[in-house]
């Protein structure tokens, strides 16, 4: 099911700007019981996007369109996709028009051992850029992702990306959390990644909780010495890390309860 | 004009991974007197993109569908993109698919003062990225590119990009020559930029007319001292620099001998 600009359709204009220059933004949503969760966040975020890029953010349609094809769904994944429309050639722009989907897709559960036991995780080879323009934005430019996942079949359930300096950014699809001195830390994004609606909402809850969370620069050799490891995207919720490479890991007590803080926001089981 | 996997058409499918990731490459073609210029350069380019991205390269429907498009135009731009075609959900994808554009249109000339004078340049604060895996390639991902073309109206012709290095990369659409101390230097690609076709063929026929050639980093500082500064790419031919901000150049007798090569093969006047 997807909305077009309003009307359901399969179909999107072949000059629009976000297929020619990737000139827009998505957002990835866990739909449960009828309802798009953590929206404030969602639309929090694709508004400072907007706000960066310069599109004008059709608010009230979207979240209209969006609570509407949600309404009768149980379970599954709304995205949402925000563009500058179509366009003349060349990468000038002018204000005002923009192209919006919004679609809905029901979803299989993810493996419940990913849960119970956690995942094991590849360290891509492929590197994350370094584009301070657009670091933090769920913006459509996603091809290194696209490469990083194409490193591996079925043998990791995720792959960790690092920068040009062997920071570790975040996962190809998910944000990366490390418990390390009773602190926990995530990699500041300001060089590079995806500012994670889950992300933010964990490092929110975290403070609620006690857990005391930093955001720093986070090298590798950090990771393979911290006492739990997490990821974490809107969807999955929360995946425990079981091992990175030859780095072992326990699912331990921070990231228990920051799985019972998340489960009722995402799809997890 | 447009065929859409050989069907002319103007929409394309809206789960397409060229929209949703940028998950594609593309080629502005100069066309004059019916035919595409540079075709060979421009496929090759092509071709080994689409090793990069393990994309297939469907090569003779292509050249097929992009002569016959051509055939009856005197002059114009024909644009190609090559995306991974519709996909599901997630980054992942399977071999095989993929989705081809071969759209044509009619151009006005561009400004004959351009040539004659030189254009004024600006420097863009928008740096571009830092993106190994993805250097050298037209692929889809140009927010970068469209952020810096933000920055100004019609005050120049176009705009230089730094790295986060400080190093002049590229134009927001062209690449840059600088004849410095007698050689013809342009920058190096291995970490950002879009390894130009209107740059490999001034740079193989540098070599031919005993100009000799650099790829190097290329600082800002190099360039505000260089003799002469020119930007180039498929459709503009060579356009030379009379100004980057207060650094003034005159249009010298190498840029003005690379001006006579290039034009056949471009869309100068």
């Amino acid at each position: 099911m997807m909305l077009i600009n309003g009307q359901a359709g399969q179909a999107i204009d072949a000059r629009d700007r976000g297929l020619h220059y990737g000139d827009g933004l998505f957002e990835t949503i866990a739909v449960v019981s009828g309802r798009p969760q953590l929206w404030t966040l969602h639309l929090e975020r694709l508004s400072l996007g907007c706000r960066r890029l310069r599109l004008s953010l059709p608010e009230e349609m979207l979240s209209e369109e969006a609570h509407g094809l949600c309404a009768d769904q149980a379970w599954g994944v709304l995205k949402i996709i925000l563009t500058r429309g179509p366009g003349e050639r060349g990468y000038r722009f002018s204000p005002g028009r923009c192209t919006r989907l919004v679609g809905f897709q029901p979803a299989a559960p993810y493996p419940i051992r990913h849960y119970r036991e956690g995942i094991v995780v590849r360290l891509c080879t492929t590197r994350i850029g370094l584009s301070p323009a657009l670091a933090g934005l769920k913006h459509l430019n996603r091809l290194e992702q696209v490469m990083a996942r194409a490193e591996w079949d079925d043998e990791y359930a995720e792959g960790l990306m690092q920068d040009a300096n062997g920071n570790v950014i975040e996962g190809t699809m998910s944000n990366v959390f490390a418990l390390i001195d009773g602190r926990l830390w995530t990699p500041s994004l300001s060089q590079s990644g995806v500012a994670g609606v889950m992300r933010r909402f964990i490092l929110e809850r975290s403070a609620d909780l006690g857990v005391e969370t930093h955001e720093a620069p986070l090298s590798l050799e950090m990771l393979r010495h911290a006492q739990e490891v997490f990821v974490c995207n809107s969807l999955i919720g929360v995946w425990p890390v079981s091992r990175i490479e030859d780095a072992a890991f326990e699912i331990g007590a921070v990231t228990k309860r920051i799985m019972t803080e998340v489960r009722p926001y995402s799809l997890m089981p």
